[in-house]
């Protein structure tokens, strides 16, 4: 007995974790709150959060499912008794706490949006996290403006991509730094204003091509950058750590933080409260969905694997080679 | 000749720093720009700032007066042609970029706002820097808000003393720091919620009072604290650096940042642009001076000096024996 059935014993696939490698198997379904929905998923993104998860190194917050996956698109099976927002048969897409390696996920009713008719499912399964973190960090913690300049390190990861998009969509410069010149170029084809490998000397570049600094920066790589992050943000800027993928143990001037009036900001967003990502999600809804049906913005993926395949999809992650998402293939 | 007379030349008195000492000397009066007034001044207020300048480790921002005093009451003497918001005759109290210890001053018409009549000249001088660096740093850059929990350090300096006041009046808790158990007794009679001298072990004492954090720590320390301030502040918390009396140089564990979500953002008013200075003194103007009007708020006032003991004002200032302002009378 599989999927669905009314009052008796409910199986799903969903991929665990054994031993920090992925296996499928046959599990219970999630049990659903009264403010959640059910979704029968379509699609479910990768992120790199999810190596990080699996190699025990990012637990799940408490409550949350274990299982990874922390954004999918797919279809509203069906609703908590408190839910107004949502009803069975909806195409959503959704940011997930946890839970999106699986055929079924729940989640609050606010953090599922609908998927814009023209996107496919393993498009929409693309947005979710990305976006959000982007939207997240640069319109509500650093409040990205018109003709600001940004620079996102990684530019060709699934948050790089997305930044570069909406920077451009809302009329700001970004500049990238990425692993190899393809991805520099892939970037620039973009959108992005200029970009150097992350081999050269990234900040000279970044000091030329904006001399009086930057606005706001958005940087997975943490203490290896940290300092010379800062050396090249303008007056006022928002260094934004998202990752530390460069270790975390840094050194601070607070004398040049306060000359510049800097803001140095830590952020996460799975973790976050239910109302912090229901206002993103709503803002996702009403300011940057539109953008996807005009054509403004377009999902980056770079390989669209089965479910099956989830272990050869994370050694692709693991490898650095994509530009843009991987997508976990449920239809 | 001295004051002002039309058309021929105009002195004023105004203290100059001479060899790191003070001294008053004959001077010509500021130009009036098209958008400034012309302040008679009646009291000047004494800051922090004022010493690091005299001993020429904070210079005026470029184009600024290079006369100490960032605050002042007084009288509106003239207006520049643009000027619509004040007039001759207006009584003020006024932030400056500088020249507030001298007879005559000039600042955008905006940054002088009408001073409660029910205070003294005196009164009116200790609040302008004071309550819009509080107001700027806890409401505009930390989004202080009813229930937060707020550690200011030196509490029972001028921006202690304002800021317990502001907190108390805006529901929510202050825990101070202070040199002696005089001055932490002086903070809680004013409103603080609790408070420790600074040779004892204020942080553990800190995480006693609010052990799931603190959400605001407005600090003049810098280095010495820095660690320990992020070790007190709670999910979400911010720390504002406004002085670095305990040094520049700190360690910061960019893990902890991201998990617990800190911004830590470095913060000084007087080169802050016309629009921000003119938005913190529409709000004093509107949301604070009300206050005093109803007691809610009331100045701190350690010792009001004429003018010609400027030297011993600033020694009592230097001997860190004030609980709240110093001010100059040039009434």
């Amino acid at each position: 007995m599989r999927g669905l059935e009314n009052g008796i014993y409910k199986v799903m696939k969903a991929i665990e974790i054994i031993e920090k490698k992925l296996e499928i198997k046959d599990i219970e379904l999630p049990v659903l709150k009264d403010n959640e929905v059910l979704i029968k998923v379509k699609a479910a993104g990768l992120n790199r959060a999810d190596i990080a998860q699996k190699n025990g190194l990012y637990p799940p917050p408490p409550g949350e499912s274990e299982i990874l996956g922390l954004e999918c698109s797919g279809i509203i099976e069906s609703i908590g008794k408190n839910v107004s927002s949502k009803k069975p048969g909806d195409e959503v897409i959704a940011l997930l706490a946890g839970g999106g390696y699986a055929e079924y996920v729940t989640c609050p009713e606010n953090h599922a949006i609908l998927k814009p008719p023209k996107l496919s499912w393993a498009e929409g399964a693309s947005i979710p996290e990305v976006y959000a973190t982007c939207w997240l960090n640069l319109f509500i913690e650093a409040h990205m403006k018109k003709g600001d300049k940004i620079v996102f390190h990684a530019g060709a990861s699934g948050i790089g991509t997305a930044g570069i998009q909406l920077a451009q969509a809302f009329g700001c410069d970004s500049f990238v730094s990425a692993g190899t010149q393809e991805k520099i170029d892939f970037c620039l084809n973009l959108g992005a204003s200029a970009g150097e490998v992350r081999s050269k000397d990234i900040f000279s570049k970044i000091k030329e091509w904006s001399p009086n600094g930057v606005d706001i920066i958005l940087d997975p790589v943490g203490a290896e950058y940290f300092e010379k992050n800062l050396s090249v943000l303008g007056l006022e800027g928002k260094l934004i750590i998202i990752g530390l993928m460069g270790g975390a143990k840094a050194n601070i001037n607070l004398g040049h933080l306060m000359i510049k009036r800097h803001k140095v900001i830590g952020s996460t967003i799975r973790a976050r409260n239910l109302e912090t990502k229901t206002k993103v999600m709503e803002d996702l809804s009403s300011k940057v969905m539109p953008l996807f049906d005009t054509g403004a913005l377009k999902p980056i993926i770079y390989e669209v694997l089965s479910f099956e395949d989830c272990e050869k999809a994370h050694s692709i992650m693991e490898s650095d080679k994509n530009i843009g998402k991987i997508i976990l293939n449920l239809d």
